[in-house]
């Protein structure tokens, strides 16, 4: 099958990748804003070819992934799906998703879409980002796959089950709001924990000379892009500013029990915290 | 060399392993109070032999360490301090130092004891948590040792060095201002992160579903044991509140941006978190 991949960064990279080594893309096609990206891509052998214009990128291919972030995900769609013909499929990888089914909901290709959501990454980004096995094993979200045509759908399953990964079906709200529980919130909260490091020790050297595979494993999400995550931030605002608020109320509340000394209740509380053990072993 | 080890958990248990890896220790004496902690340490090999009497276990060894909570510690230290001789050395390895050396500023046995805090962990805890190579490549810190006697101070500095260890030297307030800002608000963040998930996910298939990468490495200090952090936070409560105070302002300012729209502003802020980036590649 020849795929079509728009954007060459972590995601779009590494999915490239993983195509090529399972033998499931005979041919990849890359198309690539950024001109060093774009370079780096071929470089590295993680598409065959750079296609600059969007429109013959799309037809050429069976397979069509916009990999692009997601403000970037909401103005690429359209156009990517004006392009395809009745017997090409289209997904998205993006970490949001009501405000692209909105923005595809009468599109009258609609059916050669169906929203997808790996849950894998890392802190890199770029075409040198790209990993090898990023995706083994690991959830592959599907949404409003009731808006998708069979045929198109079943492309998607057979691919992604044969990487392997595990499929899971959400619609785009229910998407939205479970992942900004369980992977937005982790990136504010990193976000936070490397300002207040680098605002509190204001001598760089103690930062690396103390720092243990616990602080590195806490920040390392504050890595992250900017380009990636503001506009994941402003697709899910009030998702976000819910789990956030109460991320606030969590640590104002071991702050209350750290301050009056209330140790029982410290320790009852992390006790608490303990419990994601049992469902992250 | 004979080396006494009071406290097999995690820490002891796998200073244990590296000290007999490298040939640093040919008897290993274990003195631990959970009697089900001390047979298992025996069945994994940590020590040779588990001693009851504290003085007996004390006695027979060229080196103790310390390796209980940092609340026991301060208890544990003066009666073995009490039992060591002129030609012994005796080091804690905890978190947190200003408290423990008040607690034997006077003692006169001072000098025999050697202050020092690997920065090295995991989230586990008890003898099951020992593993090889823990501490090698890592910061072993020693704290005020202008009250080491010299003999006592060279013997821990060639040991950790032959692990290898980078040793860094600091005084006491200074270790745990430096500790509170770069290791313990990264576990108070954590525990309240997974609180927060835990909190807002009721559907806890979801958390293990949607459970990326980058999730579980900020969560991943939220396992950590109450019976090690309790302690460590009472112990450094003014400069763990300082640093949570800081925390609480980075997150609240980061959740303004959001609620009033500023991506600019965001996208400021996530590049400035991105510094940590230079420190810690």
């Amino acid at each position: 099958m020849t795929v079509t991949i728009i954007g060459l960064g972590l995601i779009g990279g590494s999915l490239a990748l993983s195509l090529r080594q399972h033998g499931l893309a005979h041919c990849l096609i890359g198309v690539e804003q950024q001109p060093a990206h774009a370079h780096r891509a071929l470089e590295l052998g993680l598409v065959d070819k750079i296609e600059t214009d969007l429109g013959a990128a799309v037809r050429q291919a069976d397979l069509i992934v916009v990999a692009v972030p997601v403000d970037a995900m909401v103005s690429v769609l359209p156009p990517v799906l004006d392009a395809t013909a009745a017997h090409q499929v289209v997904i998205d990888v993006g970490s949001t998703k009501q405000a692209l089914l909105a923005a595809v909901a009468e599109h009258p290709h609609r059916g050669r879409f169906v929203a997808t959501h790996p849950m894998a990454g890392t802190e890199h980004s770029g075409p040198d980002a790209a990993v090898v096995g990023l995706f083994e094993g690991k959830t592959m979200v599907l949404c409003d796959t009731a808006n998708s045509a069979p045929d198109a759908l079943q492309v998607v399953e057979q691919l992604f089950r044969a990487l392997p990964m595990r499929l899971l079906y959400l619609d785009g709200a229910d998407h939205d709001l479970h992942t900004a529980y369980v992977s937005h919130i982790s990136h504010i909260s990193s976000f936070a924990l490397a300002l207040t490091v680098l605002e509190k020790e204001k001598e760089e050297q103690r930062i690396f000379d103390l720092a243990s595979g616990g602080f590195e494993s806490t920040v390392r999400l504050a890595k992250s892009a900017p380009a990636t995550w503001v506009p994941i931030f402003r697709h899910n605002r009030l998702n976000v500013l819910d789990v956030l608020d109460e991320h606030l109320h969590q640590l104002q509340h071991l702050r209350e029990l750290l301050a009056r000394e209330d140790y029982a209740g410290l320790e009852e509380r992390i006790q608490q915290a303990n419990h994601i053990r049992k469902i992250l072993p």
